[in-house]
């Protein structure tokens, strides 16, 4: 079902979300505010981890947390049985602030720095997933310094490379992230793991893309995971222990989007890797994967209250909204589609399309290009779907707009999981140069 | 002179900027690090002030603060008795806890909303840049209840669009902001604005486009605006106190780009104007102008830590640094070309290119896709160029990285003027459910 379509209209004529009127979420809380379903979170994280108990394989499913990274949402992912995946100091540090056990985070990123590969040592995390051969002994270096063994995974480039409704057999990638496994790279960063003191190799990693909508690629690199993982024990004698699918399914946006269930997809992909495996007498294997957005994002929506209602005659309507790039640069970045409806006019017939603009000073500021919308006036309350991911995580104080609020809906019940920046928070990292305080410098 | 050639080499064989030493700055401060150069900023401000000596023009320089908007900006660009033009109650607020007088300021947007309005008129500021017909009756009755007079200029659409090298005639322009002098919008505006008894209509604005490097399209805009104030003179008598060209001034990224001094712009469209205004009978007529990126832009530049270096043997090498998107997004917005240096090895040979690829967790994070740089290894300095303008304005917490810091310079000296946020500050506005605190909900 598209998310558009799970909201109910109450009595009062307004549209409801996990049992909230989000017409009185919106008065309760102010515009912007980024609202977040409980229960489909849960819903999506209980059919990953399904997916393991009915194929019969091992492993677990790690939150993508830069999709949305915040206290709640690793409470409820560690509630749900979980890992978390992270790719910086700033996740690890919100991840183990919210108490999220160390021993299921592994640390992702082309470029940890040192401090972000020390702190995760100290942490004890599950896995730092190795991406280039300098890092290597980098984390050697910081284990041995810390007296530690440092479990890492590798980063591989299984020469799929997938995007939406199209892939490509990219042989060696062109690509900042992991190391080929076509140009040798691969393995010889597995030899170079082997010889560290410090570091033991756990698993294999790959990563195809973002919001993939075909099983096929996800299929095709399986199959090449499995064979690196057996060239790499007969080659160097190494048995991994994991082998790492990445994340990448697709979500609705709009009507257009048309994915599979995210879960069915992990199923499938489940099965081929069983077997596989089972092929290249890998038994025991366990098996990762790295959903971010599929968690999240259909779960969210923003509230924005309608300002200006531009007219341009035998132009277009520009329905001027109280936020934009700020919370959500989803649009200008990469032209990504979104779907609205008038929470309060949930009723009242389609009109004319509008643009939904932002309130930032940009003109590409614009939310929606075409919104089909019931006739919009100030006060309105406006829901754009599909905004869990990727838009609190990107947003930004761009014109030193406040960043919004986020509340947690559930069965009716709300309450507030990221408190709206205020104008004091926006200026207490600014400082004055004391030459500047004199009057004239 | 481009700005990477502003830069001048130590005894230790280091670039600096501004008197400072840039391997040292990123020693001392850390990196990833923004670094202003407070007399290049001094020197714009002062060559577009004294283009009003020049001509004979009155009126005043705003600086159009969302290019960067931190307290110690302000200050600078108080001492050199510029205005500021801000778009949010944020950048107003940043403004007043600067110290800049109210009476200076402008106030923009789209979709201002009641409190930003309220927060303006309180403050005193010069005017509110009315953008819209509904605009009109939320000022008047905030100002009616605040009991004051609110001095409103209006923004019109002169029909003339431009962007770097191109500009068009648009007529009726399909854009968010402002009102169509062509539709006859403005013209309505105008008259709704006289019938307000909180409102005194008190100048004309427009504003064609971003990093213009032509004069043609300033001067076809300075010719509408003064035509439309001559035809609000005659068919309302109202004579408008102020044209206000808004800005648009082109910057230096790349080589490629070769733009006339800012001021020399200014100086022609400010001789325009006042022909214009002579032939048009509307003399004493105040200029205004708006420039942002045209102050701050090439007085500003990053300084990265250069991490992983992967030659991808017959494809390329990325060369990782500790910052990205994050920090600069304009590269993956707008596909922005950028010039970078090796801060420690200016006076080695350049080698093959590289791209400087970001730390962020996105395929897309790529700040420069080829950049000509000598041998890059882990330690390098990098210094990225004109990032003075929105950068550390558009700056995102994505991959929750803390936002850097930023450093003015003067003659060899440095101070903070942005401290780095911490990760305390990231999960300050952080809160847990109440029900999700309970160990399985």
């Amino acid at each position: 079902m598209r998310p558009w379509e799970k909201t109910e209209i109450n009595e009062r004529g307004n549209m409801t979300f996990a049992g909230c009127d989000l017409v009185e979420l919106a008065k309760e809380y102010g515009t912007p505010l980024y609202v977040l379903d409980e229960q489909a979170v849960r819903k999506v994280c209980r059919g990953f981890v399904g997916c393991f108990e009915r194929t019969g394989a091992k492993g677990r499913v790690y939150y993508a947390s830069k999709a949305l990274s915040t206290a709640a949402i690793y409470k409820i992912a560690a509630q749900e049985g979980l890992g978390a995946d992270v790719v910086s100091g700033g996740e690890l540090y919100t991840a183990l602030s919210a108490g999220f056990p160390a021993e299921n985070i592994e640390l992702h990123g082309n470029n940890k720095t040192l401090p972000e590969i020390e702190m995760a040592l100290r942490a004890g995390v599950h896995a730092l997933v190795v991406d280039s051969h300098e890092e290597i002994g980098l984390i050697d270096s910081a284990a041995a310094s810390l007296g530690v063994t440092a479990c890492v995974s590798l980063r591989v480039k299984p020469g799929v490379e997938a995007h939406t409704h199209e892939y490509v057999m990219t042989g060696i990638d062109d690509c900042k992230f992991g190391l080929g496994i076509d140009d040798g790279e691969a393995l010889r960063a597995v030899r170079e793991i082997a010889s560290c003191k410090n570091l033991k190799l756990v698993g294999l990693h790959c990563h195809i893309g973002s919001q993939i909508f075909e099983l096929e690629p996800f299929l095709i690199a399986a199959d090449r995971m499995v064979e690196f993982a057996a060239s790499v024990r007969e080659t160097c004698g190494i048995a991994v222990e994991e082998i790492n699918m990445g994340g990448g399914y697709g979500i609705m946006y709009t009507e257009a989007d048309a994915p599979m269930e995210p879960y069915d997809y992990l199923e499938q992909l489940l099965t081929r890797l069983l077997a596989r495996c089972k092929e290249a007498g890998l038994d025991g294997m366990r098996f990762a994967v790295e959903p971010g957005r599929s968690i999240v994002g259909e779960a969210g929506l923003t509230l924005y209250t309608v300002g200006t209602v531009k007219h341009i005659p035998n132009v277009r309507t520009y329905v001027s909204v109280d936020g934009g790039m700020g919370d959500n640069p989803r649009q200008i970045l990469y032209g990504s589609l979104y779907t609205a409806r008038l929470a309060n006019k949930r009723n009242e017939p389609v009109g004319e399309s509008g643009a939904v603009a932002g309130r930032f000073c940009e003109s590409g500021d614009i939310l929606i290009k075409e919104a089909p919308l019931p006739r919009c006036e100030a006060g309105d309350t406006l829901a754009v779907f599909s905004t869990g991911a990727y838009n609190y995580a990107m947003a930004s104080n761009y014109n030193r707009v406040p960043i919004p609020a986020m509340v947690l809906c559930r069965e009716g019940e709300s309450a507030l999981i990221v408190r709206r920046q205020t104008y004091e928070q926006l200026v207490e990292n600014d400082l004055v140069a004391p030459w500047l305080e004199d009057d004239k410098a």
